[in-house]
């Protein structure tokens, strides 16, 4: 009798993506104690050793709540448990802007960056086709292209570390039976349940409301969304890329000659880039910006220099948009 | 004193779409009698004489309610009042497939492109922002990729007719305030409250529900996402178009080598163009279809033909891969 249906799910996504990992690669499952990573976390220590792999996990103490210690030391005996090996906890200070999400991730990563470094080894993360789906609505407020509505990549890098996320193609409600069939008891974490984060509003209300007008399956329809636009971004950006290398002089001054010959979604790229090579900050960089800068060079009227976030600016002149500081340009 | 600022933003509108178009061409406006049409009645009524257009309105009665006809007279009436002239009510048989509101949209269309062509005039179309972000939703849950996040076109032609939609940019509650400040009554379309639609699903719970879990704004972000996804659609679809061209020999059959160059947004476009052209109906061909195909490109071990909606199957061989009705290949 082989395994329940939900841990092979798992098993067979985790499969897949160490058979993508190169030779002897060592993995650390990144894991929380809730259902998405601890089923991963769980068919890790299953198929690493089938594939001699060495696999160890870690555990990120936020130190967010009360008794977030005991919850870190309790996830790393079940990751023992496991068989994984190191287990381990890494204790952050979260501080910092970007809301209380944003300040959280960046101290699970940069302590997710470190274990793996002294491992040497590649992390798993559990995000599942459900927060894929949230990722892409969130994407969808900020209204800013299909960049922001690609979602999570399957794999990523930060410095030399690289990231991957095996279970993107399965749901929550997989990881969960796949948690109960194995006998392992997820930890609930309040802020999953907490309506001051955008993330649990959308997932308790936002999604279900979603499902109820337009019928069952948009969680899915989000997440085929995400992978259908990633492949258009990086089409996109390789394609700016190279048009900016023709349009560029050596002072990173742009032909408006080669600009007005690209297409806009090519063109509105390069110059988005351009202004962010000139210190303009992406995060700030808003689409009324590129907008303005699109004008200089579709519906040129004498207009003066285009003040950008971070003070940058930009003018044309004589066939050529500059791009610099406010009082240089 | 000039006029109340949501009838000045909607004529300001009007007047950007006029001066799109060529000399001399006539305007008719589509107008069901709901806000949104009948504020943009009013607008071209004012502006299409300032320069110097001629300007007509027609409404289309579905036969769908009781009462339809009464209904349509009542805005011919409102029509005339306003100086559209001709103005006029065509009556349609609402019949086949699609759902009701596929069946409706379809009749409208044929009415319209009729009463043009009769007078050789541009259509202009009154959906506003709100109709916009309903629409990318709608394409939300289909889940196939930014084309159908791209909403509604600014502009389209349906054969010699062309079809404008000035209104885009404003939401419906300017429409409503454009015709309460002109003491314009609008129809309440019934069917505007009825749960059965999709679209009023969305409008009452959906829209409702991401507003409160992301913010003010989204119906916003939702038409700029919109507007840009535009962009992308055609640039890589011109890209798609040429990369065909490369790859395609006189049989229309493709050379893998020359796909497996591609990105693989450019790739998936024209492998789903060479399936449409080789007879597989572009609505049923689905991510399912175009993965299979894709596979034959990029992992190749020797699989079968690919089956494919419409009777059509594709199969590699030789370095090539051939699309035909299913007994040919």
């Amino acid at each position: 009798m082989g395994p329940d249906p939900a841990v092979a799910d798992v098993r067979v996504a985790v499969r897949r993506a160490l058979g993508g990992l190169p030779e002897g690669a060592r993995v650390l499952v990144a894991c929380s104690g809730g259902a998405d990573s601890l089923a991963l976390a769980a068919a890790v220590a299953f198929e690493a050793p089938r594939t001699g792999r060495d696999a160890g996990g870690v555990t990120v103490d936020h130190g967010l709540q009360e008794g977030s210690a005991q919850v870190a030391d309790s996830v790393v005996g079940v990751m023992r448990g496991l068989g994984l090996d190191p287990a381990g906890s890494v204790a952050v200070t979260v501080v910092g802007g970007g809301g209380p999400e944003g300040a959280a991730r960046r101290a699970r990563y940069e302590a997710l960056d470190g274990a793996a470094e002294r491992l040497g080894a590649v992390v798993f993360l559990g995000h599942t086709l459900d927060d894929q789906a949230e990722t892409v609505l969130l994407g969808l407020a900020r209204g800013s292209g299909a960049r922001s509505l690609a979602g999570m990549p399957p794999e990523f890098r930060r410095g030399d570390v690289r990231y991957v996320r095996p279970l993107l193609g399965l749901d929550r409600a997989t990881t969960r039976r796949a948690c109960r069939a194995m006998g392992l008891e997820p930890w609930e974490d309040p802020h999953n349940d907490d309506p001051a984060y955008t993330r649990v509003r959308l997932r308790r209300e936002a999604l279900p409301a979603l499902e109820k007008a337009l019928g069952p399956g948009v969680a899915d329809a989000l997440a085929r969304t995400a992978r259908m636009l990633r492949d258009d971004v990086e089409a996109l950006d390789a394609l700016a890329e190279s048009a900016h290398a023709d349009a560029a002089d050596e002072d990173g001054a742009l032909d408006v000659a080669v600009l007005g010959g690209l297409p806009r979604a090519v063109r509105t790229r390069v110059l988005r880039t351009a202004a962010v090579r000139a210190g303009s900050p992406a995060g700030t960089l808003a689409a009324v910006h590129v907008d303005a800068l699109e004008r200089l060079v579709t519906d040129w009227r004498g207009q003066r220099r285009v003040d950008l976030p971070g003070g940058v600016s930009a003018i044309r002149r004589r066939g050529r948009l500059l791009f610099g500081r406010r009082e240089d340009v």
